[in-house]
């Protein structure tokens, strides 16, 4: 392990053991931070060479070397491992080798607390970025197929009971609405926490004039997390935003795999997935499961427990305390996974082969009812009489057929009306954003 | 109780156990929730008119039924009691016995789905403003005292060990931004969920041409909630959201109450919390609490329990299921107590006093270190060898003052400048959303 | 509202709004707890008279008084309510009122701390035990129609798949052995918690030699709460344990929940919950739901909030922070949800009507295939042989009944062999502890 | 990776980035798993001799080759990685190398579902019998120093206010009777799961008769998971309870954390935590953190989240679901760190040194106001009166010392009476069990 810049002569002898806990993942977990952290390094020895605390010479020479690391570790010539004690001495370690003393210079003017800030700011402006387009995704198949199969009838359900003759079309425009909410929310998600917190140091500022405002604007940043005290704050905070913004999608995830599991069911019978999403039983010779379907429900889970995890460490006083050091697994597990899980749906929703027969079979007369009483209100009856009405002629709506109730489901939104054209812009206008 | 509408001639008798089971806390619970139903319900009325499923007059004539409804809820003459299964009867109930029939034509093409639905979103509106406004004026007292005491020194603590010097002006900041944050996550999540689901009946639209746009403008909202599936899957998912925007500003009020309730005790002794806040000991005569900071302090959990109880309901298949009567409550028991709580911040907040001269003296010279070490690397050292020399002079470092210390932590947001301006109008652009 | 007994001549006066939010709902919620309060304030006052603090005549008085108080309350004649602080002002209250100065000696030697402590350990006691009789009376039930119904076929399912033949015994008896455990968890958390913390004061200890042990042997507890530091850091600890014991009671009322929510819809049709534990639609004139299944479904979420909420307010340095008198609300609130859902399920249970036909129907051949491959396999064959030669006779195996498989599955506890004396033996022995 | 046992010739080939998103850590996790995998293998190849499935020569063999690899797996010469499907599979792939068709008969009777569920039973009761070790082992050096520094001062906190002189002795015991307690709770945690649920295979039981209690007596096991269907309705379940368990122990970790992190500042100054557990600062010279502290602080959240994530799953039917799997991370996750972190406190404690005189200076002569009231309680004032009186009497409160405050306190648990050997014995008695 590299030697640790805070080791005094003083110091005593610290236990192998304890390294080993303090440690945690935290040099694994940072491979997934390194990129932006030296991005971030970048910018931060440019902005110190504008204020003459670094030699342009210098701070690109820094740069060159910078970038040769990054090469290098998405190469895999370059390892981040438990040589280092963890992604921020990795970066200083490797400028030292190559520049020698100037290398050890990029360390003016900020610490590793505000490293690790402004890296999990770009990492989860980058994640939330991939989490929109994922949903952007997932919404436009659910579009296209609430197109091609508009018309063909589903039973709806309420309560797990059958309530009224509903259509694909209204199944999978409601799932690309919800999808299209989630790429909203991710986006906005982004644009609040687009803001840098470089150059905040441990949390009370520095003696130099940092040029803050020039190094978020070469990152890319809106703006500044202008003060220090809250750069330190604002961790764990910021994350549980992010991950709201996943388990809103993770969250619609699971509801569209809880449909699609119980429609794959025998008694439902209203949809086979394809077999390149499910496995057999080691025991069973007759199963095929839906595996990947369960496992798409289960997901959220993970999203729901990483939140919980992160939020319970932050029950603490202001400025930086190392707990905060545990909000980092729990972002980075949850992206990783939740991720993953969203990048199969399309595929598997593509694959979706429905049994029409099956689902049309299922709808039994009594389903009218609601439609039957409803047309004896414009008809003038109060509602309450239509209703009473309605379901005691039970026996005469067995002449409709689903196909005419639905054509008849004119009102905004309803299956002779799905706006698919307005969920289309609404999801093109957030793509453009 | 009033005759349930689903109720037949066929049906058993429902046993007063299991209905007191299904109606828990409802219809209290809908006392928050009646006057946004009521709104709801005089603008589906004029939509109705619109659209010929009633007569003008008809309309006009719900429309004072409502509109007295509304007044005389609002005055205590009308209570909403276990006489009614819940807030959507209570208003039925009324309009029938106002109108006689025609008010029983209020519920043409609606159902309690989603006159809940709309409910719940109108009423997360209001509440997520007045969320903002709780919030903006905490901010402003910060601001203001970060202004006024921005001089003034105080230990700066990492790890809960003394630091660096520091200054009330950057704590009283950087709380300020925190809550600045808030109030922008606050105005995002309302326009977020700004849609109308009002119109969707049960979740499969309904055979009139509902005017459902007309509805949404009449009622303020910015789009419709365009599918009807999705009007039901969105239950519980935008009340996580709105519980997500209340979270980031009870969680903040933790961190500042952690401060306080540190600062405030004997050994740190750098604050006095006005008695007006304080309780005393029923066995300790010595005593004199600040019970309201640490009330403050727990706060939070009640919204980190009430959305994970929300959040526990939601494991389920598309369409409406009775489970999410249950999302109610954990809402509005949070944001009740949630708002509760960050309006009395703001005058205790002003009412604090500071001890300055424990706050001064309790800087020892070692803080002034890191200040030293920066100062030799802008000399020309390399920042490990400025760390290692500044380290092995600590007595040197006794000559300076705290005051000296922060005026020349310059860099942006630092202590000497702490850049309100730019809070400043950070906040009033929110305000002027 | 009664003189707060901390009230000082110097205290400022307390502001309104701020008393009602550090009041809260306490004094409803002690509502549960004053049973518990008196009881334990009563043998408080035997043991002061036992250690000649009290003349054993003042003791009596106090006694009296306290019964009185008890009957009074009972009967509704004594209203806790606003007017008091809380529970245990209201109890110095009326012992005052009625005795005079004697009534004040009630509070020597302990404080409110160890009043709320004791009470709600009093109270945690008493529930634990309903919470254990309540998931006895589910797991008699479920026995019994386990026994009723053992040999009635039901398709078995994995991955909501059909997978084996499987039997109305088997399915019975599963969720009878889950609430048995139950039943010896709540017995064993019980226990767990049976110490008495009354005698500890504000968490210091008292300056009397008092005489605990008497009077936790008077109040029925097994042992002390020895420590007073722990008397108070067991605050929440404590509670999280009692809920944790509730909440497996209330997930597995979730899982059967769950079971009967699918087998009662039209396409698994297995079972007709009675309309007793149903309601109509407000809208669909052909509805009757299962609402109490599905409320009872989502009544663990109850459980699971109230967890997260009082979980979330503990973390806090060693002795009393005003912040645990958060832990109060979360706990009686889902004790009494959660106990009510619970003591309705033993009716819903007797009352199901099985759709015998359906289910036998259900089941396909291909669920023999299992069964066939593993009499391969002690026919000689390796399990995959076994296994891939099953996957290939499926045709044959149509000529099998299920009732022909089930009774063939005489492994413990399977179809043939449910082991169901065994499992009424461990419920019998667990409720003679 | 082996080939997959429920592979089928007409099976579609199954997407690389699916498999890799259905396999997650499992094989990873499964090394965990592994010892007591093969251990039930063993127990379940003798069982099939018992009843003839298998010859006794043919299990013997078995045996052999099972334990072969067992302590190559321990010497780290057999990897368990992503050529296996899990560590299920690895067996039977284990078996059928060195032992050809024999070795693939130990999959009769069983399917992977029963191997994981008794593998993780067997995993809980070892991990909760480290815990309730690693509980003793903190309370035995908690115990020791209370005894060894019963009679040192300490300021008493309630509010985070000075209240009344306390002891360290009180301090400690109150620290150790929390760990007593979470071993008392990890044993009959323990206790409470020691069932086997092998030989239920996928949830139906088997046509073979099983010797399910002699393979559950060669386990260990104190009873059977009698029912099938329970034996995979209570995974997720269990894993819950031994989480509470860890649970109740690290958030006494945490607790005792939070003192020591607040003692350990500069305002408070009562105790130095060994720089063996500290690290510097990497921009601040003078720091010395305690950042073990604080990451034993954190450590709980871990706990919390994984509890929730395993929550989060459960919400299902009977019957195994693939949702399940998701259960295993999370539990072992959390007993890895958590039992990392409660290894590591012993030392710590031991390590701690106290800075008595700063202790005894805090303690101002208002904190002596409590046990003085109490004093003119005794002489028979009531007690508001006598706490009116010494309110009003501070100044006379100055000739007393902390010392004889706390002497005075003998109440049962109080400074002067402790009651260690009451603790100490009830720590040996469940050591004991």
């Amino acid at each position: 392990m590299s030697d640790y810049i805070w080791k005094k002569a003083s110091s005593a002898e610290v236990d192998g053991r304890v390294m080993r806990f303090l440690a945690g993942e935290d040099v694994v977990l940072d491979r997934e931070l390194l990129p932006f952290d030296i991005r971030a390094s970048r910018a931060h020895a440019q902005g110190l060479a504008r204020i003459g605390v670094l030699s342009q010479e210098q701070a690109d020479a820094m740069d060159d070397s910078l970038r040769t690391l990054a090469r290098r570790f998405e190469d895999g010539e370059f390892v981040l491992d438990s040589r280092y004690e963890d992604g921020h001495s990795a970066i200083e370690a490797w400028l030292i080798e190559s520049l020698g003393d100037i290398g050890a210079r990029i360390h003016a003017g900020r610490s590793r607390n505000d490293q690790v800030a402004v890296a999990l700011r770009l990492y989860m402006k980058d994640r939330l970025g991939r989490l929109a387009r994922a949903c952007e995704a997932i919404a436009a198949v659910c579009l296209d197929r609430a197109e091609r199969e508009a018309d063909q009838v589903l039973p709806g359900h309420t309560h797990l009971q059958q309530a009224m003759p509903s259509s694909l079309g209204l199944w999978w425009a409601g799932h690309a609405e919800a999808f299209i909410d989630d790429v909203a929310l991710a986006r906005q998600t982004a644009a609040w926490l687009d803001a840098s917190p470089l150059g905040t140091a441990s949390g009370f500022g520095v003696n130099f004039p940092l040029d803050r405002d020039g190094v978020a604007a070469d990152l890319g940043f809106d703006r500044l997390v202008v003060n220090p005290q809250y750069a330190q704050n604002s961790r764990g905070k910021v994350e549980l935003r992010a991950l709201d913004a996943l388990a809103a999608a993770t969250s619609d995830l699971r509801r569209i795999s809880w449909d699609l599991s119980l429609f794959a069911s025998q008694e439902f019978g209203f949809v086979r997935v394809d077999p390149a999403f499910c496995t057999g039983s080691s025991i069973m010779p007759n199963k095929l499961n839906p595996d990947t379907v369960e496992l798409l429900r289960s997901l959220h889970a993970v999203v729901v427990g990483a939140r919980m995890e992160l939020e319970s460490v932050l029950s603490l006083p202001s400025g930086y305390q190392r707990d905060l050091q545990d909000t980092k697994p729990p972002l980075l597990r949850a992206f990783a996974r939740g991720l993953d899980g969203l990048a199969i749906l399309p595929d598997l929703l593509a694959s979706l082969s429905w049994q029409q027969d099956r689902m049309r079979e299922a709808i039994a007369p009594e389903l009218h009812a609601t439609d039957r009483a409803n047309e004896l209100v414009q008809a003038g009856l109060a509602f309450r009489d239509a209703y009473r009405q309605s379901a005691s002629e039970m026996e005469t709506l067995s002449q409709r057929t689903p196909e005419q109730s639905n054509e008849a489901r004119r009102s905004p939104g309803g299956c002779a009306n799905l706006l698919l054209d307005r969920l289309n812009q609404r999801l093109k206008s957030l793509q453009m954003q």
